[in-house]
């Protein structure tokens, strides 16, 4: 991963890590996806009419009414207490059993990443990823100075038996998103996780379970954690990281991720988040906390659950129906993306022109991976545009798929 | 800085960075603060009672009824406009005059001391930081592997002429709490800023001014920022990285720092922040914007002030009048501080259990110290606790004082 040095930064050196970064090509497409008009299925952004703002705006009464002081004053770093035991229940009910003093709550779980990063992975230790992978993990990792070992990923989730039955050494450590994953919309099947956890305890790697969307399942049957899984294995729970977040399912915008870790790497992790943010703000998690103890979240599943399987339903359908035979994808059972392949040997970052000219754009493939990238693939989310909007954002995308072959 | 290795953690290794990481002496003393009865005079938290609970309440209520699905989403990673632009008009009434475009808002101000880290320091880089230093500083330079280059405080502020006339090659990165130090209290002469500013131009040294508490001066005359005078300087602008953060004046627990970058380091900057949070909570992001945008914080600014100037001057007479002939310390002109020396060789940190007993506590001065502590040095903040409370706080430190001297 590599960035043009531009000709400012001659005159003073930006650290070589900064220098092996590259932007995220999500992150810069969410510009575009602020134009009047534009149908973008290139972010991973939440329907934002199903945010709950009315027990959101509850829950920052309640705080503000009755620990203002408490909130908006500076709290410990393992994260506030009552979160915590919130999100020990909420975890409970996902069969993640645990207890608040195993929780860490990070700014996002892009900070619980960052954090466990810096925590055990040295310039040259070996990460093994997803291929495609989840691009913020790329550029954590990255940043981190680790090496990748690329783990190809089929409809069974990533496919663990290369680096079982592979000649590599093993990595230090396995980062997996093993539901739905992004952007390959594939879960883990079982066997497959029951493999990994006993070669990670065999072989002493530390496995980073990542787990935003296993609330939005819309179809299919659920596979038990890892962590779960691994309360039956003899070691494995030492080397189980399960990270997830509020994002998802409540408001990005709160920025509430949280680790449940081993109690050897949960002192060290709050000594690194230490130095990164002190805490995450106090005032959004006692906000998070009221809410959960409200139990609407539990309420809202649900219709949220029903919505997203329309939208995904409306996506596929679509696919099917305007890009017959040019492009291959999944259906995935959850989260919110649908990941495709031409497979009339169209390039997806150089059709995007043409797409964003009838204002609809998508993330190519080619962002989500290290190296070797897969220039056939792009990623489509169904999570915020309507099923009207997925239908008419699918129609642009054939118009434009139609005129790059002719041109 | 070392901490023993526990003997969990030699089962799975710890990256090297977090195994040279120990815990904030000062964030550890902080679950003591919370014991009922105790008088600690050991964190730097703003007065809760000055938090204007009323004016975040409208600013919430305002966010959650006109924009609540802009504050509950994702957003842009250098921070929301709305927020930026707010800065921009409080900076420019401390005389950093810029534009919301070179802002780049940050998780408190700790993160945006990370981010620069990350950005700029390789390890192996000296970076010079003031002995006494920003604890939280110290951690974050030793996450980076930075060798530490100590510049002694006096009155004045930093000696930068033993950065300017050493022997010693220029490090990479100065990094200075410029108005009322933490701990030191102390606040950077002109001259020194002029003579530094005109060393770094001709050094390329980057300098990281840390101005968390400029607005909280009580007494004496405001120097201008390092940031203004370099305007003066032709080349100074391009390496004057200017900090800050809403936590001392408005609420710690919005967690909204920010910082001022030269165009060739705001790029890499958002880039490395990209990975390290996505970007800082948008609702907070919003109240904040919204509470600048009220005009309510200029208004309480002079009482804020006055709350302090009070407190400032019950420790000092306290402190002279309770443990005359045994410390020697200083009067600042603001922010949260004194820091004082015992001159008849007590030792501060063989001290603390004893005033602990006494239910008072203050942070040994060792814990700000990269290499060489000064065991006779400790800080006292003003800003928790009431007139009375730190006339009665220092009354217990002199009693365990005698009862030490005595045992």
């Amino acid at each position: 991963m590599r960035i043009e040095p531009a000709a400012a930064l001659a005159a003073f050196p930006l650290s070589a890590r900064a220098q092996s970064l590259r932007s995220s090509a999500v992150r810069d497409l969410l510009r575009d996806a602020q134009r009047p008009g534009m149908l973008s299925l290139a972010g991973g952004l939440p329907a934002p009419e199903l945010f709950d703002v009315d027990g959101l705006r509850d829950a920052t009464d309640a705080v503000m009414r009755d620990a203002p002081a408490t909130a908006l004053q500076y709290g410990v770093t393992d994260g506030q207490p009552g979160l915590r035991a919130e999100l020990a229940t909420l975890l409970a009910a996902r069969g993640v059993v645990t207890d608040a003093g195993s929780i860490v709550v990070t700014t996002g779980s892009q900070q619980g990443l960052d954090v466990i990063a810096r925590a055990v992975v040295d310039p040259g230790d070996r990460v093994a990823v997803e291929s495609p992978a989840y691009l913020a993990a790329l550029q954590v990792f990255t940043l981190s100075q680790a090496r990748f070992v690329a783990v190809p990923v089929d409809a069974d989730g990533a496919r663990v038996d290369t680096l079982i039955d592979g000649d590599a050494p093993p990595p230090k450590l396995v980062y997996l998103v093993t539901n739905f994953g992004n952007p390959s919309g594939a879960t883990l099947s079982r066997e497959r996780r029951l493999r990994l956890l006993q070669w990670a305890v065999a072989h002493r790697v530390l496995l980073l379970e990542d787990d935003p969307y296993g609330e939005l399942r819309v179809s299919g049957q659920a596979q038990p954690s890892l962590f779960e899984l691994a309360g039956d294995i003899p070691g494995a729970r030492e080397l189980v990281v399960y990270l997830s977040s509020l994002s998802k399912v409540m408001a990005p915008g709160l920025r509430i991720g949280f680790a449940v870790l081993p109690p050897w790497l949960r002192e060290a992790v709050v000594k690194v988040k230490q130095s990164l943010d002190l805490h995450t703000s106090t005032f959004v998690q006692e906000v998070a906390a009221r809410y959960l103890a409200s139990g609407r979240l539990a309420e809202r599943m649900p219709r949220m659950r029903e919505v997203y399987r329309e939208r995904r339903d409306a996506l596929v359908d679509a696919l099917g129906r305007r890009l017959d035979g040019c492009l291959r994808f999944n259906r995935p059972d959850g989260g919110m993306f649908v990941w495709a392949r031409f497979v009339d040997g169209t390039d997806s970052a150089a059709l995007l022109p043409a797409a964003r000219e009838l204002d609809m754009i998508y993330v190519p493939g080619e962002a989500f991976y290290d190296e070797a990238p897969d220039r056939s693939a792009l990623r489509l989310s169904f999570a915020t545009a309507t099923a009207e909007q997925l239908d008419a954002a699918v129609a642009r995308l054939a118009r434009a798929h139609g005129a790059h072959r002719a041109g």
